[in-house]
């Protein structure tokens, strides 16, 4: 129960800090909406000091570990991206250390990159400390995660390295098509309202055969389908997420090598979504809880030797 | 040179007027954006006589003939769509007949429905008369039409009846993708302005394999290539524009049954677009002008005997 560090998982629209023992349970928490995108330049480390102060103030000197966004261009301090395979030895090699007034050692963990087969890069920040925290959890050095969100990663691990990864923008092609495009127009009921029939009828409408442009085809289902009314009104939003949630898994899974279960990592609310779809499609799933990331993070300062 | 009747194409954001002659060649035309969402319920007649006032006192009597949304739910009058496999007596048979003071007979060419081979229901309106159009216009009885736009569709036509057809949502995706995502960020340069060079990079990087859900990953391309500065920020918009026009015709060909030449339809602008994308995938295309709609209004004229 002694604390060991501060975990920070600092993203684009969030802030998440953690008081980890040396064990990677999480001892306190506290999050915001500080997102990197609603902090002005020069402001991180008042942020961050102020997110902090109490357990500082209590626990003086403990490491500060930072991953996620904040390593990034529009970030704190921009680090490079460390490229695939990666083990967690590359990850805390490459960690940047931050000198700033009134806070220990903050460390700055880098994102991941990796080349597709037809040399396309691909990128992730912050997930690469929640699948290293996963596998520190469970003791795994094989398999394949699955990250759901507005921009879900699937990763492969290898022999304790993560060895590929690709990113699909399903929750943030699901929003735009919501909000911007006639898809929306049919939908009633409030954004948060699930239905959870039309969910799996859009899973099950998913396919494996066609190709990605068929993709721009089958959502029109969610229109057609709202005007025959053979989907109620406060069904078309659920059953378009199931149609793309099961077209992502559809096309995730044939990437992940056959592995199995297959672990999805994150929020309660949409990895629950997720396994339920996952499982719909005659996929073996174990959830991952979130709070891993405190794994990754004890991980990777016990590694650098923080 | 007597004119025979007005047709009109009145879809969701234009209305567009011709004053056709009896062989289908348009003597004069008038288009304005007064399309059906701008007109106010109970106003459709006042602004179709309106835009036709001066060639009705010049030409009394003559028949209008309308196609297009102006037939659905939120148009004028909502009439029922007519069933794939469709032939022209099938549609000039559900023409619907509205009296509206001061005006001459104003005849409402119905849309098509079909349902895909999982019973998913499609629609069309407006497209099915440009479609029996530029097949009178070459007297053709077979072949696949393209009509790129906001929602794309892919008709296949045989014996003189369209079979079945598909819709692509691609217009209406990539301004949703351009304008509330993450891909519109790294976008640099006017809306309208075009990158071949990086649209046919689009075009070559889309496939046929992978399923509909790795459309998902694929696009995120966009930005990572931007990121990496692999392609200029004034190409960004036009590769993902290659990439989803790119996605459409290699899953809309497959539903081809081999047609040759893949007769485009449509604006000229967006149909050479379409037309550089599909000889880039080694398809035979050939592009028909959009004026073949007056084609289609005359025979649905003649074959109603208005």
């Amino acid at each position: 129960m002694t604390p060991r560090l501060i975990g920070v998982d600092w993203g684009t629209t969030s802030l998440r800090c953690y008081l980890v023992d040396g064990t990677g349970v999480i001892l306190a928490r506290q999050s915001s909406d500080q997102g990197i995108l609603s902090v002005p330049p020069g402001e991180f480390g008042n942020v961050l000091a102020n997110h902090t102060q109490a357990w500082r103030s209590a626990h003086p000197g403990l490491p500060i570990v930072l991953s996620g966004m904040i390593g990034s261009r529009q970030g704190w301090h921009e680090i490079a991206y460390v490229r695939c395979p990666a083990r967690l030895a590359d990850l805390a090699d490459a960690i940047h250390r931050i000198d700033y007034p009134s806070l220990p050692a903050v460390m700055l963990v880098p994102g991941l990159d990796t080349r597709n087969k037809d040399d396309v890069p691909d990128v992730m920040r912050g997930e690469e400390t929640q699948i290293f925290g996963a596998m520190m959890q469970r003791n795994l050095t094989d398999g394949t995660f699955v990250l759901p969100g507005t921009h879900s990663k699937w990763a492969h691990v290898h022999d304790g390295a993560i060895t590929a990864f690709a990113t699909y923008m399903t929750g943030e092609v699901f929003a735009a098509l919501c909000g911007h495009t006639i898809l929306g127009r049919l939908m009633t009921g409030s954004d948060s309202c699930h239905d959870g029939v039309s969910f799996l009828r859009g899973v099950c409408a998913s396919t494996g055969e066609g190709g990605p442009g068929a993709l721009l085809n089958h959502i029109f289902s969610a229109r057609t389908l709202g005007l025959f009314d053979m989907i109620p009104g406060n069904g078309v939003r659920s059953y378009l997420s199931g149609l793309l949630i099961g077209s992502e898994i559809r096309s995730g899974h044939k990437t992940s090598f056959g592995a199995s279960p297959i672990r999805i990592i994150g929020n309660p609310e949409l990895g629950s979504r997720y396994a339920e779809a996952a499982r719909a499609l005659e996929l073996d799933v174990e959830i991952v809880d979130g709070d891993c990331v405190a794994y990754g993070h004890l991980a990777l300062a016990d590694q650098a030797q923080l």
